[in-house]
């Protein structure tokens, strides 16, 4: 009796910054596909594991990732002697194209400013420091605030439907820890990204896990499946992604003998966030547009499917 | 009025296979402090992580780690025609002495027949179908029925009281995610261990994960506090081991600010189970027994702290 005068005859809308559409109707038969013990696709709940990319699937990546400026704020807190090459001395000004032009050891170098020689706590305490009075160059917001309505949304729909949602993304495990439960509910636990090998060193009067300055694992690409091996050890069921580095966590995800969903969110809308797709140095889904639609993947447009982009709206 | 009928005001015994004692006494007030809301040392549930070794810890060890003699029954299978060497040859034979007088390299080469050049799905199903028929060559038991039964205790004692219970091997990570759900009621995504390098091969019908004859990681020592990093993004509050190869990850686990619990299991029960400690070629602890009780951890002796080691006893 308490039970059926508290549950609601009709479930709230679970998507309500989504515009009605093919996508939209999509998840939500999938969802309901998987979740109905009646179903031939039902998917018992320790099976209901959804991965997403970040870097442009839960939040903005333009003009540039934003752990780029992360590296970049705490390489203007250096001293200016310490400043020893043009990479450093682009990073200080902020000058992201002459950064740019030292190329990759250039951009390698100011990373190993910002992510090595530290210990994972004080490494995760900066992370929190800058996060909380950093904004963005061009929308002047913080940067948490630059997470995706829609994808908040979707995340929390299927977290209520019992699936796990995991974070598996080509950025630094350890920064995307710091903001994961507080921007996406999302436990640190269930963050995946890519790594610097880090050290356990006893020898003081605690131990301490240093990061060292060498990759220990390149979450992008075809390391995604194998990385989510790795942690999760179950193939997912729904995969999220923007890009061509999340065309093999898709394929992974659809490849399973059961029911299974891959959404790229494609950037379109120019004026609310921005429109790219084929080209650029950034979240490049070309790879995807192609064979997306054949592989029977569902593409969030921007413009298009999204009434609205940023959580205040 | 219907939770007053139906809740007890006295649990029943968490450790019913433990004898009273300083280290059940010890487990038991650290977990009623831990989850006191009322207590300095509360702990809140999302916090609460417990590791534990396996090989030795969770199950038995002896006369040479599981994982091998499933190595061996592998090589039994091949073709004689195949075993073309020393070490191929002693594996057949089940001659483990003659094994190990091969040295590393013959022990790698038989551990590379079993463990690579499939699919990590194909050496799953092997792994399965051979936990399904193999015995142990002492006992003549199944190996999962050669698990502790007042460690079961403990892990099912933490989960009642809202700890996320973590297994940290140096064993492989993809042989113990298959009895890790049946054998511990631990999920595959709480499975940590050593692993070789997969490999997303995505060329053929449907793409699949390698298993590469290259290490990926060794789970062991220093690698635990690493990997604990890596998987759970949390320092745990409680860590079970046996050997000095856990040696770090009570330390790590003991090293934080708040409350926490350091437990060796010590073999000292040569009737029921095996005794060995200092020396040998499995499970040594040395430095365990030397500084642990100077670090304020517990040692569960078998003889002594076990009414029960098996559970069907």
């Amino acid at each position: 009796m308490v039970v059926t005068l508290l549950a609601s005859p009709l479930a709230a809308d679970p998507l309500p910054s989504w515009n009605a559409g093919e996508t939209r109707s999509a998840i939500i038969a999938f969802v309901d596909a998987v979740t109905d013990p009646t179903s031939d696709d039902y998917v018992t709940p320790s099976d209901r594991i959804a991965v997403f990319d970040n870097d442009g699937t839960l939040w903005a990546e333009q003009p540039v990732y934003f752990q780029l400026y992360f590296a970049l704020d705490q390489v203007k807190k250096m001293d200016a002697s310490s400043l020893n090459s043009d990479a450093l001395k682009a990073a200080a000004a902020g000058d992201i194209e002459a950064l740019l032009a030292t190329g990759k050891d250039g951009i390698l170098e100011v990373l190993a400013v910002a992510h090595t020689g530290m210990s994972v706590a004080d490494f995760k305490a900066t992370v929190d420091e800058w996060l909380a009075e950093a904004t963005h160059p061009t929308t002047g917001k913080p940067y948490t605030a630059m997470v995706y309505q829609p994808m908040l949304e979707l995340l929390s729909y299927l977290r209520d439907e019992d699936f796990a949602t995991y974070i598996v993304s080509g950025g630094g495990i350890d920064f995307i820890r710091v903001l994961s439960e507080d921007a996406y509910n999302i436990p640190v636990n269930q963050v995946i990204g890519s790594s610097l090998i880090s050290e356990y060193v006893a020898d003081g009067d605690s131990p301490a896990l240093m990061k060292k300055p060498d990759l220990f694992f390149n979450d992008d690409k075809a390391g995604k499946p194998v990385a989510i091996n790795h942690h999760i050890g179950k193939r997912p069921i729904f995969a999220g992604g923007n890009s061509d580095g999340d065309f093999q966590m898709l394929e992974w995800t659809t490849s399973g003998d059961g029911p299974a969903f891959g959404l790229y969110v494609h950037h379109t809308d120019a004026e609310r966030e921005w429109a790219y797709d084929r080209e650029g140095h950034i979240g490049v889904l070309n790879r995807g547009l192609e064979e997306g639609g054949n592989r029977g993947w569902y593409f969030a447009d921007m413009a298009q499917d999204w009434a609205v982009i940023w959580p205040e709206e």
